[in-house]
């Protein structure tokens, strides 16, 4: 099993229940605070042991209180089956709690190709001249475990954050790999989707941007390889930043797609 | 009370209810369907009444069963009153029957500038040189009672479906106004961010698209007046679209964003 698949693992609490249990992993976390793409996959996980179709589609998730590393709890209820998708939603529970809510489609994804596109895949430097993201960033303050399970390389020409001098774009590109070699799925792409660090850091704001909500689309089955990934904001301001973030497969091919609301501290 | 709120109103169902009542309103309709704006409207106003916070700021919602006009109810609960936010999970019933679920979040929102913006509003023809959106269009099947409500005027460039020749460029921009001549505000710019028809008509795919799953982001108060929207596509394929709407209000500041995940079928 990939370390991802074993760390967003769930387990029935009862043969017929609609409630799961869960280990939440310490190493997935941004600081002390779990990531959210991979507290929704733990959340998606679940809700596909009951969807009536295979693949997770969209999920749209509100995060209320950040959970601890340790144990959990998942309730899913289906909302309706439908033909071509099962809708639900899913509530991530700790300490008697609801931690995390999400609405959840699942659907049938193919590795087709697009019948119709108007993004081209972001023009990024090869692998190799691209700046390693590290856990242990120095002047960060605190460690970034996940990005010892996530290789990341970022595009200089938006890694000016690291040495002071962020470029103003408010666009942040990787390259992002499973570190234990395993390949990209629809429930991993999740945390791909919400790259550390967030945008704000292009802007000369580097602090913690916490999501207040985050919707993904899963669009086609990922070939395996690498993503490519492009964050970028489009308007900060009242204290909130937007950030959508597009992924594409080593073919290419856009393979899924993200938007947050997050909460942000403007410089004076 | 302007027609837009009168046919989004809610009442308690008791003075210390979570539970609400609503009349779910024919006018607000798209052929026989009630549109998908205006539902999430509907709840995000019930929503707003237990809210600790006085705006909406985000909403996802998730489409079961197409709930008719007539008597509803939108059970609202409460998951965290946070010191700048709260956010509430709210369930459109009708027949004893979830039909629509909604993740929501309320702040608190102004009408200040930008602190940093990216996108600049649309460059889109002045409303008397734009095409009137008819509720009764030649060779549509359908009447949208919704057009009879909401004053839209297409920028003649992505016009052309209405003639049979499509630009192709998955795109489709507006000016759109309340026609009772009341203003925009954050709940009924929701309507504003479904804009009818979808942007697969500009594809040549001159079909109803359902929406599965959409997600809007309330950036700050509109001024009077009307908005520009745009919406666009990225990616069509596996029988999905992904629409992406921006709205600017008459002082050219983005005010609202919305992203949808819509059922197509392609054209063979």
């Amino acid at each position: 099993m990939s370390a991802f698949a074993a760390a967003s693992a769930v387990s029935r609490t009862a043969p017929d229940s609609a409630e799961f249990t869960a280990e939440l992993d310490p190493q997935w976390t941004v600081g002390d605070k779990l990531h959210g793409g991979y507290l929704l996959a733990v959340m998606a996980r679940a809700a596909g042991e009951i969807a009536h179709h295979p693949h997770l589609t969209a999920i749209s998730g509100s995060f209320a209180v950040p959970p601890r590393p340790g144990p959990a709890t998942v309730a899913v209820e289906l909302l309706r089956a439908g033909t071509g998708v099962s809708q639900l939603r899913a509530t991530l529970v700790q300490e008697g709690k609801p931690a995390a809510e999400a609405l959840i489609t699942q659907g049938t994804l193919d590795d087709a190709d697009s019948w119709w596109s108007s993004v081209e895949p972001i023009d990024i430097p090869p692998e190799e001249n691209c700046v390693p993201a590290t856990a242990d960033a120095p002047g960060a303050g605190f460690r970034v475990n996940l990005l010892d399970v996530v290789d990341q390389r970022v595009d200089p020409r938006h890694a000016g954050f690291a040495v002071g001098k962020p470029a103003g774009d408010g666009v942040i590109s990787s390259w992002q790999r499973l570190a234990d070699g395993s390949d990209w799925d629809p429930l991993s792409l999740l945390v791909a989707l919400d790259p550390v660090p967030p945008v704000s850091y292009d802007l000369g704001m580097p602090g913690w941007a916490p999501t207040v909500q985050f919707t993904a689309y899963l669009r086609r089955l990922p070939a395996p390889g690498p993503v490519r990934v492009r964050m970028f904001a489009t308007d900060v301001g009242g204290g909130r930043m937007d950030e959508t973030a597009r992924a594409w497969d080593s073919k290419g091919r856009p393979v899924a797609q993200a938007t947050q609301l997050a909460a942000v501290r403007v410089p004076r």
